[in-house]
């Protein structure tokens, strides 16, 4: 990877996807002590950053295996972003589900056209699903965030941000599979200066402030935390860069993720899933260290049930 | 009032508002089947396009009358806008309230260093303080709605959009006092050759529908929405124009803007309160007279409790 291949990324995707907006809050600002500049993924196509790294992986695909189709497993945002990616370029998308999975999620991927195929409810089920599906049917399958074309296309958000706003010091992102934390890296070694990447982690998911520490992929023994986006670990294409690359992981508790949600939903007046309030959870518990400095923060979705609010 | 007073009214008061984002979404214009333009007054400052008029207005006294204040009688989004309004210009603001406005709104007339005059909760009792407190103090009033200089500021709203989308057919605005409605009124005569403004009005508070029809200014008898914004009714100042210009006013029930408000929330990530959501509802409502156009929409404000929902 070099900065010629990752223009060459976004300039691929661009079709595909929104120039998501920056927004600021003096209010937020002084809360921080800090210059903060929100890069809306929420307002993203299907709402949420993932549809970046899907629509990437889908166009570094071969004619034959455009063909075919993709298969990936997920109940969440990227389900939905490999099915609205796929639509749009024209390919089967196979999304191996949960049984279980909330309705909800099941309409938003029959929405985009995703073909859903249910198993267990367990990693293994899911894998095995999946596997199955790309033997018997041909398909490709794409991880959601331990596959390097994912990767790439994630690191746009970032390189759209420090376009517009090179002075930035930090970015911050949430870190749940490594994907968009892993493409941020790129995006900040490439496009900037001296710009460090943050990641912002549930204390009760915290498995990648713990593979930091030991050098090693580690794993969550519950994930018992309102960012359901953040329950998944890391991989073995994006744990490498996220070691090199990523400045520091802040944890944060249940209680400042839903105030942090709650603070931007009221004064930004946006709506964000609870997973996107952990990276700006992160900075407002270490605010001492980032004061004066320009912060960019990546709202990574707002795909969030309003109906159902945690406050 | 002409076109070269309007641009010189928006230039004074740029230096203390936002030029709100418009935003779009594919979703919305398939279900609405036309290209919607969404001018997000909810980011503007204190969440509201109130506070473009409210710096207009004070903007417009003599130094002699900035030095003795302003008064309002407001517990909505213009106590606050005031408030803002002349902190930032460095003059005082004296907001009357009823005594039993909700805490939440005398806090944020509070966050902005407004000072709170209670009365008894009636429409007389709130005149006759406000007038008791221009006569003793030597403040000037500034009505929320019935003042020229208020309805040329909360105009500039509409002239961003047509200046960023000249291609407008229609702007719906929702109608609450008529300054909104009224100062669009005067952007789209002056700013476009075509563009018609189209008010929203709930069913619950249509004082302004029945007005057109008469042709004087209609009061209402209950207000019973909850859209707390428009309860009020229209003035000597604002209905002339609004006679004279305005297409039509579309009546929208209850369930009506709640839908249309959470559709808004769920699909472009936006917070908007009830009062914005009218304007949203007149068009998905009458639809089909809007095929294949292009139609702006004022969000004017996003200040609502998230913690107490309609859906």
């Amino acid at each position: 990877m070099n900065k010629q291949a990752l223009i060459k990324v976004h300039e691929r995707i661009q079709p595909y996807i929104h120039k998501t907006p920056v927004l600021t809050s003096e209010l937020i600002n002084e809360i921080c002590d800090c210059k903060v500049f929100f890069k809306c993924e929420n307002f993203q196509k299907m709402g949420a950053f993932k549809m970046r790294g899907a629509t990437n992986a889908i166009l570094s695909l071969t004619e034959v295996q455009r063909n075919k189709g993709v298969v990936t497993h997920s109940s969440g945002n990227f389900a939905q972003a490999l099915s609205l990616a796929a639509k749009k370029i024209g390919v089967k998308a196979f999304i191996v589900m949960p049984k279980n999975a909330p309705q909800v999620k099941k309409n938003a991927v029959k929405t985009y056209e995703g073909n859903i195929i249910e198993c267990e409810s367990n990693p293994i089920a899911r894998e095995e699903m999946a596997e199955k599906v790309r033997i018997e049917k041909g398909t490709t399958f794409i991880h959601p965030s331990n596959d390097d074309d994912v990767i790439f296309g994630q690191g746009t958000s970032a390189i759209e941000l420090l376009e517009d706003y090179p002075q930035l010091d930090y970015i911050f992102t949430p870190v749940g599979g490594g994907g968009l934390i892993a493409g941020t890296v790129l995006a900040a070694k490439y496009f900037s200066e001296k710009c460090k990447v943050v990641g912002g982690e549930p204390v009760e998911a915290d498995d990648a402030y713990r593979s930091l520490q030991s050098g090693k992929i580690e794993f969550n023994e519950s994930t018992n935390t309102i960012a359901d986006g953040l329950r998944t670990f890391l991989g073995d294409r994006n744990f490498p860069i996220i070691k090199e690359g990523v400045d520091k992981i802040i944890r944060v508790e249940e209680e400042e993720i839903i105030s942090a949600m709650k603070l931007i939903w009221e004064r930004m007046k946006i709506i964000i899933e609870p997973s996107s309030a952990v990276a700006f959870a992160a900075l407002l518990k270490n605010k001492e260290d980032y004061k004066n400095k320009n912060v960019g923060i990546i709202i990574s979705g707002g795909n969030v049930d309003v109906t159902n609010l945690p406050f």
